[in-house]
């Protein structure tokens, strides 16, 4: 058949970022990793997918797509992106569900997405819901450990690239620290730039609560991970106390992940990341759940593929602008514009790497 | 230091079984997979923790003992057991949680254990709660397809091998061959034999509540994985419709998940299996909080190493004889007398690999 996979090839690649950054959580980032997957069809027809994680854990999605899911593929048929995915949930529910197989089914996910988005000649937002082709964006820093100067300077170069909106991480020992530098954030961008918190899971829910109640005053648009992602009851306890927005989605791999966050966390917003679950059909399918809920469907990382997803749903929220920059290794690195991002409108998902510059930093 | 970890050896075997075998939902079983890591402190003492699949995702488990666990840990104390369990949640929180990090967690976890049962010179029972040093246990097949005769055959070897108790899969397209499969095994084995199902999660609520209506008249004593082990709420209803009892536990990777699952699911047996929720640190976590839930602590898969798991705890449940037979590839295969499993008396976890059996099935 002309639309079966002839062939899945996939790379890993370990970037090495401008500078060490840290947040409550993951401990030190010196790389990030980049795992592609391109397929060919029989006809000739090529896409690629991806996903990528903070330094760790790369070579066994490679592993994984190399070894169990590249040659259950071939010969399947590569435009019924749904039944592929469906077909990957189960091949690989026993050593699923999350965790590294949502990693791996992304790049195959997206990659197909790449294909039928050529071969319709369309781009990805209008292929993926089509309600507008721009969404508000904020950059995220790693910046937990950066002085307060240099937490400054960073948000003055967010401003300055054309943003409206920026996102500091929080969760060190002392919560003194945490307000004086968000205190510090609120006076430097003043009161009508957009600003949000993240404390990557590091709190309890009392120390949650009581940062709340500390930062309140400053005008913060939602609060990120206070507390691990496996307690929704628990974000629901914070949500009772203190009637504040909460967000995340980054950390929830599965749908049955995100339906519990859900039914029982009380969010204000939810931030699937289609690198990790379950790339296209799985943050569709998150963005969808979310809609029935009245919650905005954000996203986290890989800004250069989520503009078009977060662009095109009805219930769209905020583009997370991620530090690590996979973006510059494309020919096509984020566009702002009247501080909102810009879709790409060449047809398929929008991602073409600069395979060039990526060489040099290719696994063996 | 002395106990400072000083190697990590991960290797990865691909072992045939004696016949292709089927359930509902992973499709046929041609090999298992046998993930193997051996540690050695400074001072010397080694020990081997395992894993193990249905015959996918050894590669990336593999992958990312060598690539991500292993060189984080040189230099780290093995003796703390507790410390290094923490560290790795957090080291690899990314790309987990659960899935193939659980895996390689389990790995690392029982090589620790081995040491430290070994240094004390004490077996594993006696280690891991003491309460005793023999369970019962079953023999449960993946014969989902076997014809009913040869069902019966297997049925025969159980009994004739000592076991008074046993488990089919069910989970057929049409119930009736389940039902039909089920009476035929109750008539074979006599009104003495404990008997119990397990569904692979194939089932949706509505038919799982329809299948015990018609399977109770079978004096079957528990329905393992009647439906997808994400949806808690959805095994609470079976179990409010029916009061029939229920299993679950092989699919549940961290302990949040054994908390949802027994806040939530209405379980009356969990399964645990230290090769995928985080090796003994992580079975014995389950175990407890199954004891505080009222809940008898039982296992899935490697019969040789849980034998003295669930034998030790006070909430001894019921031992799975698996078919995949890793015990087999060991110097002391699962020993039975009376009807129960005996825990090895050999200082640390009692399974010591015959390495030369297995040299034939290493993958490069
Ligand atoms: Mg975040
Ligand atoms: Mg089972």
């Amino acid at each position: 058949m002309g639309t079966s996979i002839k062939s899945v090839d996939c790379k890993l690649f370990r970037v090495p970022l401008p500078e060490v950054m840290n947040d409550a959580k993951h401990g030190d980032h010196t790389h990030f990793e980049l795992i592609t997957s391109t397929i060919t069809l029989e006809d000739g027809s090529t896409g690629t997918g991806y996903t990528y994680t903070g330094g760790k854990g790369g070579n066994a999605i490679k592993a994984m797509v190399d070894y169990d899911i590249a040659p259950a593929l071939i010969g399947k048929d590569g435009s019924d992106i749904d039944g592929i995915y469906d077909f990957l949930e189960w091949h690989m529910h026993y050593v699923g569900r999350g965790g590294i197989v949502s990693f791996a089914v992304s790049t195959i996910d997206i990659a197909l997405w790449d294909i039928r988005c050529k071969k319709a000649e369309k781009p990805l937002w209008q292929m993926a819901g089509g309600a507008g082709n721009t969404c508000k964006a904020y950059c995220g820093g790693i910046d937990l450990q950066f002085p307060i100067p240099k937490l400054l300077k960073n948000m003055e170069g967010y401003l300055s690239a054309g943003f409206n909106a920026v996102k500091i991480k929080i969760g060190r020992e002392n919560l003194d620290e945490d307000i004086e530098r968000i205190k510090a954030v609120r006076e430097f961008i003043g009161p009508d730039v957009t600003f949000m918190v993240d404390a990557n899971y590091s709190m309890t829910v009392d120390k949650a609560i009581e940062a709340i109640n500390r930062f309140r005053e400053y005008d913060i648009t939602w609060f990120e991970e206070p507390i691990i992602p496996d307690n929704y009851i628990g974000f629901s306890q914070i949500a009772d106390a203190t009637g504040f927005p909460l967000a995340m989605g980054e950390n929830l791999h599965t749908i049955h992940e995100f339906e519990y966050a859900m039914d029982q966390a009380k969010l204000s917003f939810v931030q699937p990341d289609a690198s990790n679950c379950g790339g296209i059909t799985g943050w569709l399918a998150a963005a969808r759940l979310a809609d029935k809920h009245n919650i905005p469907a954000c996203s986290h990382g890989m800004q250069e593929l989520h503009v078009s997803l977060v662009s095109a749903q009805p219930n769209s929220g905020w583009l997370e602008v991620h530090s690590f920059p996979i973006d510059q290794y494309t020919k096509r690195p984020l566009v702002v514009e009247n501080h909102l991002a810009v879709a790409p409108d060449t047809p398929g998902v929008g991602v073409e790497f600069d395979w060039e510059k990526l060489a040099a930093f290719q696994s063996k």
